[in-house]
């Protein structure tokens, strides 16, 4: 595999340090430079946690576009930045794999006209645990086959909104796939409001909150005398950097715009 | 071990079926009889589906404890019958071991009673599932040191009721060892009805159906970085027959009344 | 959906039995004949079993497949006698779905060849479980991705090889898509002979033997922070029944010779 | 329940650090001094870290246990200083709490005699997961009744030894309340060196090293048509704290020298 030069912008955020280290510690990636919002000119190994790493920290994106010569940029910024990063990058040729949930819908499109026209590859995610992602996409996979399904969520005890982001999102895309479908027995009843979950087209969702549990789901199929279980465990945020790898080394191979990492994965 | 010679009533019922297969399976046990509303004076090998049991049918209890010698009953007839087989046997000074959930509290007050003065041990189970005993069991016992704790339950689609009655059994026996608590965030919303499941004294309770699935609950408990989780699976009715053994091997030994197998374990 | 019109081979088999009953119990499906070896002329409602299920049983493949109208052969039946079913089935221009894994190299050619100049589908799958399929697939799926993998599969105690035949298929699907890689750490150490497992290229797989569990298999992918699990447990031989219903709808948009379900399943 | 007063000993240390966080989070403990190496004299909400922490710190034991009142000393240094802190604790009548493997047999049997002259009780603990010291337990008391056990550990890539350390002492725990058995169908076969995993009188076990896992074990057992699983997950290193804290609740109720947290569970 070729060596793949990578630029981070955001390299001290919590995200942008854990992908300083994966490109680091990747064998075909090479980290060409840093984009940051200070520290114009300096070598990242002077900041703080960066120990060795020699390469230069640029505050113009355009200057660092110009002076080195890189494949990937990944953005780990705010939306606000994350665009402008994006748009520039794919003029100068260079291919952005960007995590957020926060452009518009107009921002979106005029990414992927200018992607299209000069022929370069960018990859948008809202969320890059590929576990997560391979999760949603099977269990809309298996829900053509198997069309009894319930998801149980399990977080922490301080998460506020229940069921999870991750859950919903499972749900609706299973009904892509399915048509509603009441499940459970007919005349069933709860004795206790709310033991059976919440429905969304008759898939039921429950949501546990417990001390201890970080980021946790299951989804469960159920057909004639067997039963497939899906999950997926997020313990911490090094979860994301999977997902990253995977995108830096799919942008390559691309010549449009991608959003959402179901998207990449065959 | 000193061999225990064992009569069965009801040898034709389901249960029935399976105590005798599980007597004649167990080394230091010995089928002497069984007890059964027909075939009176027949040999149990005649019947279908006993091919080689050679122990003689009684039909009347009082002539099969006259004549045949034992240690133990095994009843897993209806609660009529077994009201009386029980009361027999302790007068006999044969030990029983009763599958029922049906006897009165005032049937129970008085056989209690006769057990006592005779000095003869006997069992009465609602369940003898042993598995399932020991999750409750434990759980009762965790929920002491970690009081944070959701039930998730699973049966198969055609179950009618949710929460099933050992789901609530368990929340039960957990509330006589915890104050009640509030669990989750305090601000918690669903923005789903229904998604953080049916709540018991702050316990949260979930019920899973699907078809495929059998008689399956989990227990979960939570702490700072740690979850403990108590998992029982039920698959057939075979699964009994381990907690009969156990309560056979048991009532050898006391010689009192016991109601419930959670009783007769250490 | 268009009526689907299904003859069964083998009805009186346990597969068969099963295959009877989805038939009759899928809105879709029509059941048109049996084919059995046994019984010629008689109605498949006068054998014991099979109340009320009112189609002809025909001895004679050629006789039924001139006097039935019928869409598609399921066929439950032996190597030898399913390969003649299957042949003749084709040249009739109806669709066979067939369970075995005994057709031999050249058999299976034949067929594929057969399948193609008629322009008739065809399935031929030696494992019918729809959930074990899925499993495998999306474990190939996953390892790209996730490239570090364990299997742990748990059978009952009357299981004489380890690891089962399912485990060495995942692990082999598996490594058709990643190279092969040395797990664990590269010092690691058993400190008791076997705690790693058996190996394959790089993958642990674990075989669990006790009393009570049935078949299951658990696949596990572990990166950064996270991890990924398939399960599928199996009940019982009704598993195999919604995987039977699946290439029976499949069998009739395809007009050639497919082996294997995985390779049904988008 | 009366207020208890806590003195921590290493409270810079990372168990330290979270023993002194656990102590003012909980209602009815208070935090009345800490002993240190250095920073003798000064208050603790002067040192980084402890920002608002208003106690003395000191570096001198006796001082410390003559100017301050006190009822219990968590004690999380080395076995050397825990040694002396231990002993001098039990003459002060204060109780000591202590998590340390290194004490020798003759240092814990003086303490031991010690605590009981004194009256006072001491609680030394080796691990105070509280969650794993209930699934040893649990383990134990489960063999009793099913003894078909296999116990699979699953740790992060990283760890050089398999089994785990208490994957070993739950068999050994286990071990002391069965009789051997050999499980498994008598004639089973590895086709894969290794696949049954590692045997210990007749109990199997099975390592898995994946990375994104951090320390988990489940113990399986099996009986007729049933299984019971015991699980616990480690998510990191808070998770010691809510041993430590019903440690110290139970530590003031005895007045004898209590070794492993298994033994002040009831």
């Amino acid at each position: 595999m070729d060596t793949v030069k990578v630029i981070v912008a955001g390299p001290r955020g919590r995200m942008g340090k854990e992908a300083v280290r994966m490109v680091q510690e990747t064998g075909h990636f090479e980290l060409a430079a840093v984009l940051d919002r200070k520290y114009d000119g300096q070598r990242l190994g002077d900041l703080e946690g960066f120990d060795g790493v020699d390469v230069p920290v640029f505050t113009d994106i355009h200057q660092c576009f110009s002076e080195v010569e890189a494949d990937v940029l990944i953005d780990l910024t705010t939306p606000e930045t994350g665009y402008v990063h994006t748009k520039t990058a794919i003029e100068h040729n260079i291919r952005p794999v960007v995590g957020t949930t926060g452009f518009t819908d107009g921002q979106l499109e005029e990414l992927k006209q200018l992607a299209k026209e000069k022929g370069v590859g960018c990859i948008i995610a809202p969320n890059f645990a590929i576990g997560a992602v391979l999760m949603m996409k099977f269990s809309q996979l298996a829900a053509k086959y198997m069309d009894s399904v319930e998801i149980i969520e399990l977080h922490h005890d301080r998460k506020l909104d229940a069921p999870s982001g991750t859950a919903i999102k499972t749900a609706q895309m299973i009904s892509e796939v399915r048509e509603e479908k009441k499940q459970g027995h007919p005349d069933e009843k709860e004795t206790m409001t709310g033991a059976r979950g919440a429905e969304m087209e008759g898939m039921h969702i429950h949501s546990v909150r417990l001390p201890g549990l970080i980021a946790h789901q299951q989804v469960l199929f159920g057909a004639d005398g067997q039963t497939l279980t899906i999950r997926h465990d997020s313990y911490n945020r090094a979860s994301f950097m999977s997902g990253v790898k995977v995108c830096v080394e799919t942008v390559m191979n691309v010549d449009t715009l991608i959003y959402g990492m179901e998207n990449i994965l065959d």
